[in-house]
């Protein structure tokens, strides 16, 4: 076999919905190249874990996040991305319930927080072009499945819901017929509970009901929000 | 850094339509492992290349073949799935046309062939396994993106385009529905020239107009063939 100088690396876009906005989870790196700087989780994998193990186990080394939801993104390699020498990363996006982690900063991290997408600081490596990749990958994927709930507190308000497609579609949508269109898929089950924000009046919390949602596909019926 | 045992190979998975029917391209190996075996064609990735330029130099090399459209596919990176030692496959998507390529076989390959994808020999490694990804994103693709004219020849029967959709999505359609649906598009020249083709009457070849399909896309028609 040819000698070669590449190492594989695994990095993560880890995505949330926190505050009425879509949120990415950043670490400050303490290390060089890009000391200081915030960056994507992830690291070099070792040579006996999978890449999904290398990348589960950066994630709870970094940010003591364990991921609900994990698919491969793409793969980076263009020959100087890494200012010390090659390294190809194999990437992944997630997606979490913020509410359901307790992040903790370790490792290469000196920090970790969550982002607001549209208020990022400028990220180190080709990170930046990693996450444009991962914000495409879920606009197109949340058209055609209903990952929004994996993002979701388990009981939201509607117009939590609204307010995900919006900032992840970076459109506005027609309110009404996208109310109409997500209940006729029966995947909601509207709570008792309510909530009062802001002036307006007490508003309902639904929850994703994931067993209809997959009693549904079997049956051949396909989500489906443009 | 720490010490990492791991190298990194690209694959492709070239497909390309003729004698009715879908076809990949694969090389027969000459050296271990899995010498003799059919494989599709890659290598190791040289350390001043991208992923893209060793997945094209690759494909030059062993089979002689130019690609005319080529993605990322997905990076299998399995501990065990090379028995020398690990390597991390990121592999490639390819479309081509057959009859503007004359296959050669050279350095790691003693044969290259098209083989019929209800015909395929068994492969080495993981590659066949690598093949159901690609077989499931080409029939994804099919669906939203006019793919088909990249694997037929430039001039074809509307018959070739039926039969190339039946294959790929593994289904019967509705003849004289996508018919229908195809040439509402406007993106099909019916040529003059017609073709005989055993005891049928002859039929009129057709084009694919580029040109046209990216006019249309730049006004937002969407291609759907579901």
């Amino acid at each position: 076999m040819i000698h070669q100088n590449i190492k594989v690396a695994v990095d993560a876009v880890v995505f949330g919905y926190k505050e009425k906005s879509l949120h990415i989870l950043l670490i400050k790196r303490n290390v060089e190249p890009f000391k200081n700087s915030w960056a994507l989780p992830g690291g070099l994998v070792l040579d006996t874990e999978s890449l999904e193990e290398a990348v589960i186990r950066e994630l709870k080394e970094e940010t003591n996040v364990t991921v609900d939801y994990l698919e491969q993104l793409y793969t980076f390699g263009k020959p100087t991305r890494d200012p010390r020498n090659r390294v190809v990363s194999v990437t992944y996006f997630a997606l979490v319930k913020p509410e359901h982690h307790i992040i903790i900063a370790d490792t290469d991290a000196d920090e970790v927080d969550w982002f607001d997408i549209n208020d990022l600081p400028d990220l180190a490596f080709d990170h930046s072009k990693i996450l444009d990749v991962a914000r495409t990958r879920l606009r197109n994927k949340l058209t055609y499945e209903p990952v929004g709930f994996d993002l979701l507190a388990d009981k939201f308000l509607f117009s939590d819901l609204e307010n995900l497609y919006k900032t992840i579609l970076e459109k506005d949508i027609d309110r009404r017929n996208f109310r109409k269109k997500i209940l006729s898929f029966n995947i909601l089950e509207e709570l008792d509970e309510k909530v009062s924000e802001g002036r307006g009046r007490p508003a309902n919390l639904f929850r994703f009901n994931k067993e209809q949602y997959f009693k549904h596909k079997k049956e051949g019926f396909l989500f489906d929000i443009k």
